[in-house]
């Protein structure tokens, strides 16, 4: 049976969470979106994933952070062909932890989690998924 | 006189309004980082510059009401290498608005705003840019 395609008003194709999940597996680089001194901020980082969870590598910093707080934020990736004008985009949203030292002493083992910079005060970071959403351009 | 290199903690290349501005102007498509139902959102678009604003289309939906409001949102543009480990991201931040029909008419014949999707209720929005900042990874 063929899952039902849907499409939302500006006539994007909604993504299910499986087809989401799948996308989000497909690429390494995304984008955290938190709020730093009140305002929104965007920082590129690199990613695993751990069963539905996003799991990344931090210093010190408002990452960090955001996570002690359990700061609620979004991380999106994407891909896009700005000359074919066709591209996706999937967004999951959730609340931020820090990784217990043990767990992330197994995590680091099984995970290959570069930083984009030498980290001084590595911790992990992760993002448990409570919302994940996507759009797709129809070809 | 060269200019004076900055870092910030994580080792990144913290790039000035100068440089933000010519990397905005190098890409066709960007990042809309805003509210929904008081959940991060973030949605791909076309984009222009008008001097430093960014101007992009839209019909109906959540981003026009986020404009309507006045809403303060984050605007992020990058180009990322994950396999050479190279990048950067710029992002801005300011008030969206809604622009006034004559002067959409204008910006219309003089920049070339492609919207993802047919629209129906097409409106320019302009996102007034208050803050840019970026980074990059020096190679």
């Amino acid at each position: 049976m063929q899952p039902v395609e849907r499409f939302d008003p500006a006539g994007l194709e909604i993504l299910d969470e499986r087809e989401c999940l799948r996308l989000l597996r497909s690429v390494a680089v995304g984008r955290l979106v938190f709020t730093q001194g009140g305002l929104p901020a965007v920082r590129l980082v690199n990613f695993g994933l751990d069963g539905d969870t996003i799991v990344f590598a931090s210093g010190g910093g408002e990452k960090l952070r955001a996570a002690e707080r359990g700061d609620v934020v979004a991380f999106e990736v994407d891909d896009i062909d700005a000359e074919r004008h066709f591209g996706w985009t999937v967004t999951s949203v959730g609340h931020l932890s820090v990784v217990a030292p043990d767990e992330a002493a197994l995590l680091e083992r099984t995970m290959p989690l570069r930083s984009w910079a030498p980290l001084r005060n590595r911790r992990l970071i992760r993002l448990g998924t409570e919302s994940l959403t996507g759009r797709r351009l129809p070809g």
